[in-house]
């Protein structure tokens, strides 16, 4: 079954609104292996909609339209198809009812505003919502089926769920395609494509490979457009997996925070951390995590030299000898933090986040982090190339990653030790 | 002049991505008063690609096209420009460049996977891209501009700023249509939306009122056509002023924490932070904002009960008779927290972030936060309605905007202290 999808709304064109009914609408019709081809946007303009709906019906088998139904003028959406179908407006009694048992049960009278959304082009199917006032409606165009949906995402979800599915399901054979997903950190989208290409020269044609960058980590994707080619996938997988070896995080939408709070849930493990350069990004991102209260007991961001001696006795002469941002510093945050809070685990990290702060020999980028435990702490100096923001969240990605690796029995060192020149 | 956009990327039709890049580029435009026009979405596949191009190319003077840069081989944008150009691929000098460059800078070589990011269609011109490996680049289409930039969207946002918008403006004229933007903190949209329908039943039919959430923040837009219309706002602004009162953060851009930064730095305060349902992200939102060090030394994130009494000093009973999400305990957190770090202003939270934890006295979205200083602490209960990530980054703005409060002397209560039922 091949899909386009129609937005409209003057909101997802001046920028006020971003998109994400469209990606809920992608997400569920994968389930059952429909991609959706194209998806065009317009703007609440009649003439533009009608030009989109017979553009898009010409190459799909169902065209789903988002928004545009509501009681305002600008609501534009049966007025276009209509148009487009060569058909009239005409009150729908089904669309009537469900609205006037809608109003009657917010207990709201019903007006011309509302009315209108009953007003529909003569001859659709209603599409129930079961959730708004707004009823969808379907309609052939040509050989297109047009499925015509609320802009609300709760109505939308509701609808695609317990009425447009099911249809579709009914009318389309299920395609066989399916799509895998892998998590990494620790490797860039274009090393890791070269490699590939270059350890599997006889990549299987029936297999795509994919990337999706979600910073700092990367997804790897492979699609397969029927049940036949899922056996490639198998072959090939011992393959690729030798290439991304540590980096792999897991199967679908794990993240690290995510994973280290499982690790060191299942193995009744506490984790503290010491936090200067990435300012209390690294408890930040440990704590979104429910359930974090299991493995996390206490944090110190200690961004002054000051704090560094007071909170966590860090040597004065130390600072003044190595400067903060040093393998002795972290060492000794380190072990401060691992004290006072009596975790297992600590992170540790000092580094020049900029824009301003770098000197010759420690140029904004730089950190040293240390970590481990307080009889086997370890330490490194990193060079990391992102600016302010984007430095800590990989700051503290590496952070977390390194203890993961630590929990692993992981022995090889990772990429981003490399980074430093 | 008429903008149409081309967005592509599997990962867009798939919904593993909501676009949010084509709303930054309608922002940009707004500003000199250019609105998108057409918005089509394709996926990685050659033939669409191609396609969409003469489609969008043939009704708009500039048609932006966003993503298939990167290095691998599902990026294809180059390829298809050239197609549709009817022109060769070709190594570009000054790409090769820019590639060298960034390569060297970051300390890796180059491979062939990102040595395409420089094989780009023969005689176009190349757009700078300050951030990124990718550079940009345009060329004629028929009678329409097409200008190719990277997906990536810090590398977007830097190229429009710094190289698109200074070309369109030298290229375009004005259409003399404008926008202001205000920031808020503390009011909802609907609830704004309905006080300036009710204070301002004669606005004036020039100017269009818009908002856009930025959670926890709202965006206030005035939108004029022309440049007579500019008067109405001015007319009009000091009516909305007295409606927003003290939530209106600042014109433009603002975040609330690179406001409180900067009011903390002129008055040479500085501030500590005693986090408990946070877990750090108060600290990790000041640490964003560069030179947040000349007002933040130090943070604690006691996340156990054990840890806010080890490191805030919190009293055991206290502890024992209030629990952990109390008065008394925020402000004896406040009060720790000030006494270690030696700040001279404080925000200590404890709440219930959920899912889980919720009691029938104490549920879940239930937050105590103390501010202030050692000597004028305040205490506040509020009821956060938002899910645990939206739930901390809410109470984190709550906290933040206590703070500019005080410091700017306001002395009405925020509405959010309303939201307590």
């Amino acid at each position: 079954m091949i899909l386009n999808l129609l937005l409209t709304g003057n909101e997802l064109m001046t920028g006020d609104t971003v998109d994400s009914n469209s990606a809920m609408i992608a997400r569920y019709m994968a389930t059952h292996g429909w991609n959706v081809r194209k998806k065009l946007t317009v703007g609440d303009d009649l003439t533009d909609l009608i030009d989109a709906m017979h553009l898009l019906a010409r190459d799909c088998d169902v065209l789903l339209i988002n928004g545009g139904l509501g009681p305002t003028v600008d609501d534009l959406t049966a007025q276009a198809l209509a148009n487009a179908c060569g058909v009239a407006l005409a009150e729908n009694a089904i669309a009537m009812q469900h609205l006037e048992q809608w109003c009657g049960r917010i207990g709201i009278a019903i007006n011309a505003a509302n009315r209108k959304q009953a007003i529909l082009p003569a001859g659709c199917e209603i599409v129930a919502n079961p959730v708004g006032s707004a009823v969808g409606f379907s309609m052939q165009l040509g050989q297109c089926l047009v499925i015509c949906t609320p802009g609300v995402p709760r109505e939308l979800d509701a609808m695609l769920e317990q009425e447009i599915m099911p249809t579709l399901q009914r009318n389309f054979p299920n395609s066989g395609a399916s799509v895998q997903r892998f998590t990494l950190f620790g490797v860039g989208e274009s090393g890791l494509q070269q490699k590939i290409s270059d350890a599997i020269p006889d990549w299987p044609a029936d297999v795509e490979l994919g990337f999706r960058v979600s910073f700092p980590q990367l997804e790897l994707k492979l699609s397969t457009a029927n049940a036949a080619a899922r056996d490639s996938v198998k072959k090939i997988w011992p393959r690729i997996e030798t290439i991304i070896g540590d980096c792999l995080l897991g199967e679908g939408a794990t993240t690290l925070p995510q994973l280290l709070v499982e690790l060191l849930r299942e193995r009744g493990k506490k984790i503290t951390v010491a936090e200067s350069c990435t300012g209390g990004l690294i408890a930040a991102s440990l704590t979104q995590i429910p359930g974090a209260s299991a493995v996390f007991d206490a944090g110190f961001v200690t961004y002054s030299n000051a704090m560094k001696q007071a909170l966590l006795q860090v040597d004065e002469n130390t600072l003044r000898t190595d400067g903060a941002v040093s393998e002795s510093v972290v060492h000794e945050m380190a072990l401060g933090a691992l004290k006072h809070s009596q975790a297992d685990y600590a992170i540790a990290v000092s580094g020049v986040a900029g824009p301003d702060g770098g000197t010759e020999e420690k140029p904004v980028g730089t950190v040293w982090i240390a970590w481990g435990t307080a009889d086997h702490l370890k330490t490194k100096r990193l060079h990391v190339r992102f600016k302010r923001i984007d430095f800590q969240k990989y700051v503290t990605w590496a952070g977390l990653d390194l203890i993961r690796r630590d929990l692993l029995g992981i022995t090889g060192e990772p990429n981003y030790f490399g980074q430093r020149k």
